[in-house]
């Protein structure tokens, strides 16, 4: 059994991670660390790391940046690996973050979704196995208010395609204005806009009469909880290191 | 037991069409005409009408646009429905199957594809229902050596849409090129392009947390068998009339 | 503009109703109605009806049987079409409304789901259309703490498609007991189990070399907000009678 | 540009080969073997090895059994790689080839279809990766004369994740017969069948809120040629050995 120390457990990734813990057979919520503490938990939550007596194997931040710096300390002191889900942090304290990381281990990842992650694995690897007889398309799926298009995840998958492949392939967006057969240079994005679609990404690879896709389908923003309990299991009895979801995946090949 | 005269039976698609008609239980090829007679059928060929005297209920022609004058004589003096899957026949010849639709039911659509022809039926239905609080999204899916984009059928689709809509709907092909949200008043048309495939169209209906997809695919262009054995069920018995696969998909509802 | 009068204003869909309703051109909460009334709305909230004073065209109740008699009341009183989308009403309550309906119109129906009664009503049109070329099969999908398979709605849909075609049909539910051809007089409907996905139903039409699939995807429960506020527009100014979601949806033919 | 002996090459599978081999900007057939010599090939054909001199770098044989002695010989006496994409072999002669294989580079694997292969490849690392919060489900569609239930291609599936999992999954072939939530260690199996559907595989891991589909779609049996254009890339220039798919695909990671 790993014990997790929550930070931020009462927020909403908090509530949510605390709840897949107790689902799950090897990971427990041992305490909890919030500046509100007006939420019944099953386990003791504390408003300052400092009354924090409760042994615990890793630490999983889904807080915000200013509770960094005490997190840093605690982390330290116990020698505690860290998880830091807690998005907006300044360049400055990623470069703490990496320091830190040669006394204990540190898990940051931009984007910590594993499905996102795994999905880029997989997509880059059937790109090199069918390079030379498929052609690959993109497909994404976002709700009606979304700005952006195409989604950053289209693009960074599309990159690392391209960083996959030994010719470069051009981005095409639109067939509508001309008249030609599609090139073995290109990868078609489109970008399908309804409703409230969480986030939809597939990957079409088309060959002489077969198709393999893989796809992602996100129903809610709560898929970071379960990157963040994925990484506790990596991060527990590991050497420092600044780790990353890419290192999470690469390890279980 | 529907008897049917196949016009063409030693052609790709009469040879289709008889597989598929020996596996029924309601449909039979009792004849076949072709100029070509090498191929052994479980039926009697001709190669001239004239020789034909077996009683036959309906006549499929998939033939060529020379044959249509002979077939007219033939239908026209035996009091049998005519089915016309061929393709490319002139205006004139048109106008000559309108004609003779006076005097005996003729079938003619310039899709014959059973399947295409629903999915545009169902497709008019969901979009009147959904007008309020739905997007439409079409997605199509053809082979890298298709020209045009988007496909003619998804224009068509779209166009059902905008038929059926109290407001007429703009459609948009690349969403790149710009920042800003969907309107409402949008249709996006995706044209994907891959290997071999054969034709898929889909068209997503995305609502507040739900979705309705209708999708149609195509393997291979022998779907149009199947368009013309429906029509052969559809036309027997019926009055004179000029008839296509709009009136045979009304009739069922 | 339709003006509407939302019972159970601050329970979980009555707010994602007034929501929805503030970004549509054509519908307004005018009054809500609720117990409790710690929620500030746009539209002012009574805890009574007969404080009520504000006029409406339509009233949607959302709130729990309990609340029936009263809104039967004023309904009748007022001559305000009423849609009922409480659950969990008794057989007597249900007659109640059945006799309220002849003198003012009123929306009742067993699945609010827009949606799923679409779904419905098209896979019955395509059953009819295909019925002598395609074989028929369902694939559901639900998260894993559902204790049923398949769902009610699977079987809704297959009994739905038993009642369109001539034949009927027999539900199989396991094809690994067995060896042997599938039968043209079967339904093969299959129970997919796992995650928290909410609900899925996708209705597959296969035929020679061409397949039609019908699908419904629903995020959350939250659904049935779509099913009331279509009802509104449907009730309104319509003539006393006892309405449902195939009324609805026929009415759009 | 790597030159191709074709064994069987004006059979199906061969034509196909000499199509795409000829689309293709590195391979070529620069030699055609075939008792049948009756088509016109854009390279000359021999009904007989001893007469073949045109120098080649693979073999690709897609023949029948009875020719293996023959090409085995000109095989290891030229020294050139032989790739075996004929099925049916004796358990004898996969032994010969296993013995010639520590002269020459041998290929010959079980299914030569490399998106299949692929398939499995990227399920068991998805497998892996998503082992605590994810629950799997395959589902593979076929056509309605397909006597077996699952699929061989599925339950090969469904054993190399058991394969890949640190715990045994049960599997499940039918949910409607019980009453009880779906289990931890079990993996659903659904076989859908109908029309003359070639081959889907779907596998599908659903976790919280979110889904990773991994698919293969084969609209033909062609699927075969793109195997053995791939294996001749990888063949070429190899050591001696006995390599399959699973080489192949591991290669390029």
């Amino acid at each position: 059994m790993i014990n997790i120390l929550m930070s931020g457990c009462n927020g909403k990734m908090g509530q949510v991670i605390s709840r897949m813990a107790a689902e799950s057979e090897d990971l427990m919520i041992a305490a909890g660390y919030d500046k509100y503490t007006k939420i019944n938990n099953t386990y003791p939550v504390f408003d300052d790391l400092e009354k924090c007596d409760v042994k615990v194997d890793v630490i999983i931040d889904f807080s915000n940046p200013d509770a960094l710096d005490g997190l840093l300390s605690y982390s330290v002191k116990n020698k505690t690996p860290l998880i830091v889900a807690t998005t907006g942090l300044s360049p400055n304290q990623v470069n703490k973050l990496r320091e830190v990381s040669e006394a204990i281990p540190v898990f940051f990842s931009a984007n910590m979704s594993l499905g996102v992650n795994l999905l880029m694995d997989l997509v880059k690897k059937a790109a090199k196995v069918l390079e030379y007889n498929f052609d690959i398309e993109i497909i994404e799926k976002h709700h009606n208010q979304k700005i952006d298009a195409p989604s950053g995840t289209a693009l960074a998958i599309a990159d690392e395609i391209n960083s996959a492949l030994s010719e470069k392939q051009e981005y095409v967006y639109d067939r509508h204005s001309r008249r030609k057969k599609r090139s073995k240079k290109e990868i078609g994005i489109h970008a399908v806009r309804g409703g409230t679609i969480v986030g939809e990404h597939s990957v079409v690879f088309a060959g002489t009469d077969e198709i393999i896709e893989i796809n992602h389908i996100a129903t809610s923003k709560e898929i970071f909880a379960t990157g963040a309990l994925s990484a506790a299991r990596f991060l527990y009895n590991k050497k420092p290191g600044f780790y990353n979801m890419n290192d999470l995946i690469s390890e279980t090949n």
